[in-house]
């Protein structure tokens, strides 16, 4: 399991000393790229390659909030491979206190070429997310 | 029905040339604002007045891209309102182009006392959004 | 004399409830948008020609907050023109308020050509510059 | 010496391809708090024993882009300390260049109590500033 490591800082917080909760996306796309980085590969080469994974669909469940300083750890797993589509979901935790979930989410992604069109996924990308990190 | 009207800056794109997705929040949050403000009141204002609108749950659907220079409108509307939560639902679409959605969304809100505690939305909030702007 | 009008939302403050510093930035961006478009041209429509103005140096002096929901003015002035350099400075102000400056900052900008190298502006930016709005 | 290491997100970039450039006083800040680490303090210690550091003035200064994906490292140093008041400067290169100084800033910082006028430093803060780290 690959946990993304990120220590919160004031820009991430508004006014109720909380992370705002739109951040929690940019944790999650982090936690992405240290996915296939754990997996001796890069979002980066894959774009190199010609395919992008664009963003089709988001969600986030809030369940307790982070504040400034916490060091949080982001768990980012494949819940759904399809052909030409891929859905992230991801767990947040304070790494003080593992067993609490501070939030959930998901990200659906298709996969385009350089054409914008969706196409199959690469082998060479079922290759990395298929092996353990 | 209210259009909250926001122009794509550089500083919301990415290196794809489109607005980033964790940034339609920020433009649903700013709808927010003027969906209270086109009733007459504000979001600071019921805060001053000891209730709160925290964020459970959000969700957002991607379309088509939004890109640097666009006027985009941002239409959100009350989809659900229960006792102690409520939801919004947003329409996001370019100015010269307003019968394309670019994307949808939804935030789900608790109503939150000074403890912190669920509570019934106030009276003078419910007036608020059952009245037409 | 431009000013741009923007509501500050949640998303741009920090746990201290004041804007976050690094967010006037994009204040000022903004309100170079607003520049350009006050006089019928737009940035835009220069980067197509094959000009840009990537930003070489920026600073902001911060006198006095700006806090949520705020109506803010930022006002951009061009303050030296060079053959191919270009400062701009601005001053932010609350409407309710607009005799209190909030902050000061400058932003210089190169300008250069598809290859990337320095440029002198082409005529048609310093007639834009040149008008008044 | 302290060196923050940050990975680029596509949060971070804008059309452009490179990191935009109000993101960087987001890095600067990341390194501070690495640096009072670094010394076996926190911000959120200060802040808790009724000292806070706002900032009264930033610059920056790009020399070349930062893009997706790279590695940097921040380096976070005090140039200036004075009764009330205290300047950091800082340096970003990228790991697999570290010689090549992408860009510089400085941010001023006021010491102020709970009342949020001017005091003294601490003299823990001190103790902590000036230890090596």
């Amino acid at each position: 399991m690959v946990e993304a490591r990120l220590r919160v800082i004031y820009g991430d917080t508004d006014q109720m000393g909380v992370v705002y909760h739109a951040n929690y996306f940019r944790y999650f796309e982090f936690s992405r790229m240290e996915f296939f980085r754990a997996r001796g590969g890069s979002y980066r080469e894959m774009e190199g390659a010609g395919f992008m994974l664009p963003i089709v669909e988001v969600s986030c469940q809030y369940k307790a909030p982070a504040r400034y300083d916490d060091l949080l750890l982001i768990r980012p797993k494949v819940s759904e491979l399809r052909r030409a589509s891929l859905m992230f979901t991801y767990e947040v935790v304070r790494e003080d206190e593992p067993s609490t979930i501070l939030c959930t989410g998901s990200t659906l992604h298709a996969c385009v070429g350089r054409d914008g069109k969706p196409t199959r996924f690469p082998d060479m990308f079922l290759r990395l997310i298929e092996q353990s990190p």
